[in-house]
């Protein structure tokens, strides 16, 4: 079994009880204004305890779902945290690991609210849940991409998970609240799987097709080989988690001339009327996408 | 390590980022009239799935969660489940589990609104949040209860573990809302870790001393043993599920007279003036309660 066949079973069997609807975005309306949005770390999948620093694990379990939230539009809040430590651990180590993401939430002026703590015999597990307060213009899905709408990313793509990065990478947050102050965002997501799953992703749940101009995909210096293979890292890495979103048309010289941020902006493609589809466009030719980016083994 | 000594290295260290003050009750405030709870259950340590059907496995994962926000008087609302399914497991397992969540929460119409769900070499690991919707009265604490109050405890204690009753208990939500829309409720929580713990949990938390009438004590049936041995088990088993809370004396009569449920419900002590000790009083005999309830190991 994998996950997504475990959520593609789920959702043919229409089990009531389930919002369907939500298995879509990674966050939830929860209260009025209020987002919540969880994911669930653990050693051996999404990180390395033998390898990877305490604070480390800390910052990635907490700025996955920090993402979530930019994603959708949130600035975050609170969070509740459910740890399962190894019985070998000493207090030492689970003090750090609460501190660190204590310290990794303060970065984003959001307080670890409550919790969950246990010891076992089996490896660390990490479940975060991050409450954010949604902006003014309400909840940013991935279903509203309109054809017409041209489709931007923040930040170079790939080799996140080869060089590390995918460790210590900083949420999208402050980047989303300046585009929803300043520009009516019409659909975001954040990158976790790749621009080819997840570029599909917001194609389906919008019902419209994505033209990505080959070009144009920002590619992270991270990534080595041939021009093909650098694609494929960009496409298929996944765990970029950079934003992204469509506008339309008439804001793009807005956007472009006012984004204030270090962080690369590239405008990669557009939306057409379609289905679901993501096309690659290179030059004149236009292939259908049909690389599948990063899905945890 | 054991939790307790984690936590309280945590709550010595005060780390700034961290509610210090909510690391008290099960339950914490996200947004307006809006609670969270959150519960990470173990094979092994919660359920032992090799014994336990996957929907008694679902029945204990929600429950407990709907028992804590019952006893800080909310409704449940919504629930985000955060799943790690065995590799061994097939997707019929994962499915089952899933629409076993589903049914407990939709017991209490409590829906399933997101989450995330992983798969891996490890056991089975559950982690669920359950959001609710807070009485008018707002949120009743750990916190609040007043010398003269009067203490009570719903449903026969002990033997949880032992007979299996941990699985499939009823979480108090309908009890707990009935009290909130008839009596001014003082302080409440759920018996998660047995009268003897969760007791003077409350009198820490409110700067109280309890005295408990030992010939009060309601014991469960479940339980064996001389009288002795059953009170043993009555103080400390833990995982009742039951709720323990505090009334102004006056209402005394009024909650007798008119609790309308088959769920029993016992008077067993009073709140003194002091300072977080719980003492046990038989006939005239009154001695400290040193035992400690449940932990897991």
């Amino acid at each position: 079994m994998n996950e997504l066949e475990l959520l593609q079973a789920l959702k043919n069997s229409r089990v009531s009880g389930i919002a369907a609807a939500d298995l879509g975005d990674d966050c939830v309306a929860v209260a009025p204004r209020t987002i919540a949005t969880t994911d669930m770390l653990l050693d051996g999948v999404h990180f390395d305890t033998s390898t990877t620093p305490i604070d480390l694990i800390a910052r990635k379990a907490v700025n996955v779902n920090l993402s979530d939230l930019a994603a959708s539009g949130a600035i975050p809040t609170f969070l509740l945290v459910s740890l399962s430590l190894p019985r070998s651990w000493n207090t030492e180590q689970g003090l750090e690991l609460m501190m660190s993401i204590a310290n990794s939430a303060a970065a984003f002026s959001c307080q670890i609210k409550g919790g969950d703590t246990n010891v076992w015999n089996g490896p660390l597990v990490i479940n975060i849940v991050a409450i954010g307060t949604l902006h003014w213009r309400g909840q940013i899905t991935r279903s509203g991409a309109k054809p017409g709408d041209q489709l931007f990313v923040t930040g170079p793509l790939g080799g996140s998970l080869l060089s590390g990065r995918h460790l210590g990478f900083t949420p999208r947050v402050r980047e989303s609240q300046w585009l929803l102050d300043h520009l009516p965002i019409q659909s975001m997501m954040d990158l976790s799987d790749g621009l080819a799953t997840d570029g599909r992703r917001l194609a389906e749940a919008s019902k419209v097709d994505l033209v990505i101009d080959v070009g144009r995909i920002p590619i992270h210096t991270d990534v080595n080989g041939s021009g093909e293979e650098q694609l494929d890292h960009a496409l298929c890495d996944g765990e970029d988690f950079e934003l992204l979103f469509c506008i339309e048309a008439k804001f793009v010289d807005q956007l472009q001339k006012n984004w204030p941020w270090p962080t690369p902006l590239s405008k990669i493609g557009e939306v057409l009327a379609g289905n679901g589809k993501v096309w690659l466009k290179n030059r004149s030719e236009k292939h259908l996408l049909t690389k599948n980016g990063f899905i945890h083994k």
